[in-house]
């Protein structure tokens, strides 16, 4: 028989989470506070997200340790499976290997519940009793009221109406472990009702959830807020992924040519990406690293590298980011998990260093890789891991013109039992491409602060 | 930390199906010709299964190899976890340990796929071309449709009408792994015919998608038949669930004193529980079986052992099984794998033999011991899955009661994902309990045929 898949055991596993600010070659930009333009630290950013999370957001050490009681639980689904994908391999009749990292087997069926464990540990730890949220495509969201619920926190989740109304499973998932999910842009918060009266019919997007969620940790006292990506600490948490993934791809005697992942906010690309990107910076190793965004929110490819509040009420501090503009909504596309106007200031910085390059692709040609992937390797992505595995099919392709025995390693985030809908709409023909909004993007564009962008 | 999950390497991994007819004090009843009354052999099953699968489906062997090919594709899979439920035993506050073998993570999130595998190698061994075959809630289906495609074999599929319309996502499921699926009853074959005849609203059973499959497999010569329970092939192919929990316990340095798995056809319970059965027989082990049925449906609690029809439409040879009648359709409760009239034969003679015992419960409560699993443990159980859930809770509630630290086994057997419009309806109060329906169910057992009967 063919080894198909790479395990680890135990004494295998990550106990520390790995910092990329430790080796990039010039630091961060700072965090600016939208009312002075200076540079704000960690006193300003703990009200709104406990201090301890707060010390990793800001940390410049290379091993942050992972506390037992969160590994306790990430071990429920961890260590992920790497698996090589031969009879996709097959399929595309390439010279190339194809390994992918399948995060869907956790109990929400993505990344996401990597970094919601700790987060909602640590808010614990600190007396925290209740959580807010956004949530694009409801991956993130049903993670947070899981980790609520083992943690014994109360969680609140606002919901991007688009895919609250496309994904009443995802909502029936957070509900059944014990969240309050609500449709945003919502009546329940001043931002949200600010949007609404402009433009009752809003669909939302994930920088309006975000405002309604922030604003309603920031005015209650038990109340805490949580990020699903973008953040330092965020990303930081996702990186068991790929140190998982250097580990099993040595158990199979490969070093990755080529690492594919998508990006919304950032959060599982930096996953796979950061600690390879470590080796790159301090051994010298080349590999070339494709991050993969939807061409109708092409924040990496066409987005300049700004300061920008994340969200879409201005209520967040300015982080220099690869952006849209922080009032460009996305459109409707069933990828939620990547219609945010951002990246993560960690991967803006990263593309600025020259560590990875970025690409985009229209819906359809995602759902056609998706298809194609499902039929080889029996597994339905989520539309936003679509992306992935675009970009992955597209590199096997041309080791098969050029004839080159690549290994591709690339971030399977997800499994597209809660998008179902989405491949119904692709099978009948249904799916279109959304044009780049040029004008909306110039428009939001010309509204960017003054701060840092002089 | 804790442990929480075994899982084995790949030296312990099974490499033959065990089978529990090798070891019965007193041998399986023939299977009898509906027309004559006389026992019938493989030459008979064959045309419409192929020859591999009816040696199978008649062998007192007690192992046989699992073909390498068949495990070359398992292998994606399994072995599946074995979990140690520590937080639901916190939450049930009771000295149980409750470990279950979880089959969800498969690629259509059941234990189908253990057999569906198998059939579609031996068939396209055989070189058959196309595939029919029934499906209740559709995790038969899906599973089916995936193994095909990686056959290279056409599928059709027969879904029982009210799953049809619950569970778009699941036909979706098989529609992207390239099967063609038909709501049944149907007007493309005779059997669907009568039946919408007499009664066109009929939400369809899994005996009259039997029927449709049939038919299309006896009048098709490229076409042969598949099924994804009741029969002897398809529970020897589950009993790797069972051989691999074995093992697994064996690392936990544990044995089961209950084992507790749900009961529709019988596969998933065979799975877990029948490699246990033989050690009882074998080496006089002593371990209380509990198999847990609907309420609704309860086959073994209150069908006789007789000889029937496996299908509504009397196509089938008659098997002496558990049955409330061929011809009573269940009502249309949300487990649709567990909405079959008989029991697999081998299930039923192993409870006539004394190596179980069964119970029922309604479908409320087990959805809110569905709903109590999740919030502990995080996965959200298929609603056929939650009868083994209720009934494992029941028993670590006993154990409190009494005092005593039992080890608990239970199948997980799949996921809810495609079944959250259930939990919907449960969490708004809509789900109902069904009243068993004695009358219905009189008529369908005077209706038995009377060949082995007498």
């Amino acid at each position: 028989m063919e080894t198909i898949k790479y395990l680890l055991d135990e004494a295998n596993m990550p106990t520390a989470w790995y910092n990329l600010a430790a080796d990039f070659t010039e630091p961060l930009p700072p965090v600016l506070h939208p009312g002075t333009g200076q540079p704000i630290g960690p006193d300003d950013l703990a009200p709104l997200f406990g201090m301890e999370l707060i010390k990793q957001e800001v940390s410049t050490e290379r091993w942050i340790e992972i506390p037992d009681e969160v590994n306790q639980i990430l071990r429920q689904w961890r260590c992920t499976p790497l698996y090589r994908a031969r009879r996709l391999e097959k399929a595309l009749d390439t010279p190339a290997k194809i390994y992918y990292k399948y995060e869907g087997v956790s109990p929400s069926g993505s990344h996401k519940p990597n970094t919601a464990v700790p987060q909602a540990y640590y808010k614990m730890k600190e007396g925290v009793k209740k959580i807010s949220t956004e949530t694009g495509a409801g991956q993130w969201g049903s993670s947070l009221a899981l980790a609520c619920q083992f943690f014994g926190l109360e969680c609140l989740v606002y919901m991007v109406k688009v895919s609250f109304n496309q994904k009443p499973y995802r909502r029936a998932m957070m509900e059944t472990f014990g969240a309050r999910c609500i449709a945003s842009p919502s009546d329940t918060t001043q931002s949200g009702r600010a949007i609404l009266a402009d433009d009752p019919d809003c669909s939302g997007s994930l920088g309006i959830a975000i405002s309604e969620a922030v604003e309603v940790a920031a005015q209650n006292e038990d109340t805490k807020y949580c990020l699903g990506s973008v953040l330092n600490h965020v990303l930081l948490h996702q990186t068991v992924i790929g140190l998982e993934a250097q580990k099993q791809l040595e158990m199979a005697g490969d070093y990755p040519d080529v690492i594919v992942g998508c990006t919304g906010g950032g959060s599982n690309f930096a996953g796979i990406a950061f600690p390879y990107m470590g080796e790159m910076i301090r051994d010298g190793k080349k590999i070339r690293i494709v991050a993969v965004e939807p061409a109708a929110c092409p924040t990496l490819t066409k987005g300049p590298l700004k300061y920008d509040f994340g969200d879409t009420g201005h209520l967040t501090p300015l982080v220099k980011m690869n952006t849209l503009g922080s009032s460009f909504v996305p459109p409707g596309f069933h990828s939620g998990g990547l219609r945010y106007h951002g990246m993560a200031p960690m991967v803006s910085h990263a593309m600025k260093l020259g560590l990875f390059e970025a690409t985009s692709y229209n819906q359809l040609e995602t759902f056609a890789a998706g298809v194609q992937f499902a039929k080889a390797e029996g597994i339905i992505p989520a539309p936003e891991a679509n992306h992935a595995v675009v970009g992955a099919i597209r590199e096997a392709e041309r080791c098969k013109e050029e004839g080159t025995e690549k290994t591709i390693l690339f971030n399977l985030c997800g499994h597209g039992h809660f998008d179902m809908q989405a491949y119904i709409d692709y099978n009948a023909g249904k799916l279109i491409d959304y044009e780049y909004p040029d004008e909306e993007v110039a428009m939001a564009l010309a509204g960017l602060p003054s701060f840092g962008n002089q």
